[in-house]
């Protein structure tokens, strides 16, 4: 049976596009929803196999609203995989570039086409929900003044032609998603591992350089360290945590045991092959 | 003569409540301007003395923008200020809470708000440019089916009334923002020192933590971590850090010339008296 893989956004969304690249070897149904919470809820309740979410982009740094949400809803990182996002001007078959007087998008998707935007001069653009419902509305308006900025998948799944390809200012954008699921997997056999960890630390001199003592004084390197606000304790922090371990060795049930002493709580997210681009060790 | 003070957003807003509270030994003349760039440029093109920037809220975390401008415009940071954010439903002379229909704030706003908007039943919220704009907004349209989320500042400046005072939903709603000026000055003497750095670390094992310990070795109390992408670089971060010590202290210039052997670049942001909430040590 093909399993369900639950994404935030409209067909043809970077998110769909990573999902149906990172499942290849089986057969999956895509189900698209509005809101990223509604897709951990449905992943959270088995309503769907896994979820396909964005992390963290290489050119505007990490979305917090996903972050928030793996600390609330307690699902388990399975994998990992990174996106090269491309963007690309669609409009409907009959459109020239020189007819183009307003384009839709996601208000991130038109920042980083900033340049090329300003290049067609006559052209203003105007948010919208995401890239891929931008394309949709295109195609939805049949007017040939208005075009999307959104991935080719999106002008498939809409039937609009691609204006322009590869218009933004920087080609190295890309997009880390994660795939979550209902229950903890103990990790298989892989050549390397990346574990994800969240915790709040106590009020203790040094703490956070201490936190990060429990993994270099064993060898483990740190790949990622984000901090998001603990709401209700101003300037308290909860910190997540990547390093390149798999979470039941040795050595990183040591150092979490370690950790469990300057901690108030301590959670893995998850243990998995980390995606294909090389990782700034840090 | 007053000093300039320019802030992000329309007459009332949190910065220019900040900036009033901020500089209460001097007159002031408070500059508005629409974006935060043109505030960071303002300053450093000397058209004014000082520009107030949010930075951090204690409920959504690190303004991500404007550690970004940091980097960019190489202001000087010369002070501190913690906020205690208050919601208001504002309207006009004559609106009843039951007849309100529409709410217009900043997303953020109606966010730290929900729970109160949806106690209301029959009003819809929606978002707007920034909450003092919103209170503008209201003002102009004479409806009074219409409300604001604003401050009082805000319902003053527009001869609104408050119809209903503190509707957040978690009242420890705290914004640091920060006073930056063009020229880096000598820190004076103080009971209390805050430093920010900004650096990006060369490729090697356990840097980051190799990184923080040039600090806690010196007995240097860490403050805060934020990390940014460094566009270009994929999975490369710039790691902004603030720290309890005066930039000239010995013990500082020591733990900074450590740091630069781990370092591409390393430049220090400013030094000053912290805002009066405790920060956690971290």
């Amino acid at each position: 049976m093909a399993k369900n893989v639950a994404f935030q956004g409209a067909l043809g969304a970077n998110s769909e596009i990573a999902a149906r690249r990172y499942f290849t070897d089986s057969a999956i149904d895509c189900v698209a929803m509005n809101r990223f919470d509604q897709v951990f809820q449905a992943v959270k309740s088995g309503k769907v196999d896994f979820g396909m979410i964005p992390i963290e982009n290489s050119l505007t740094g990490s979305i917090h609203e996903n972050y928030d949400l793996l600390m609330k809803k307690k699902v388990w990182i399975a994998g990992e995989y990174i996106h090269h996002v491309r963007h690309h001007l669609l409009g409907l078959a009959g459109t020239k570039i020189a007819d183009v007087r307003d384009i839709v998008s996601h208000p991130q998707a038109l920042l980083q086409c900033a340049g090329y935007i300003r290049s067609l001069k006559r052209a203003t653009a105007h948010p919208h929900f995401d890239t891929a419902g931008a394309a949709e509305y295109v195609a939805a308006s049949q007017k040939k003044t208005l075009a999307a900025i959104a991935s080719k998948e999106a002008a498939k799944a809409n039937g609009l032609k691609v204006l322009c390809s590869e218009i933004e200012d920087n080609p190295a954008n890309y997009t880390r998603f994660i795939v979550i699921t209902a229950k903890p997997k103990r990790s298989k056999k892989m050549a390397a591992y990346k574990t994800s960890i969240v915790f709040a630390l106590k009020n203790l001199p040094g703490a956070l350089h201490k936190s990060l003592s429990v993994f270099t004084l064993r060898d483990i390197d740190l790949l990622k360290i984000e901090s998001r606000p603990i709401v209700g304790r101003p300037w308290e922090y909860m910190f997540y945590l990547d390093y390149a371990d798999r979470y039941d060795s040795k050595s990183s049930q040591r150092a979490l045991d370690h950790l469990q002493e300057l901690t108030h709580s301590l959670r893995v997210l998850g243990s998995y092959r980390p995606g294909d681009i090389h990782h700034h060790k840090a």
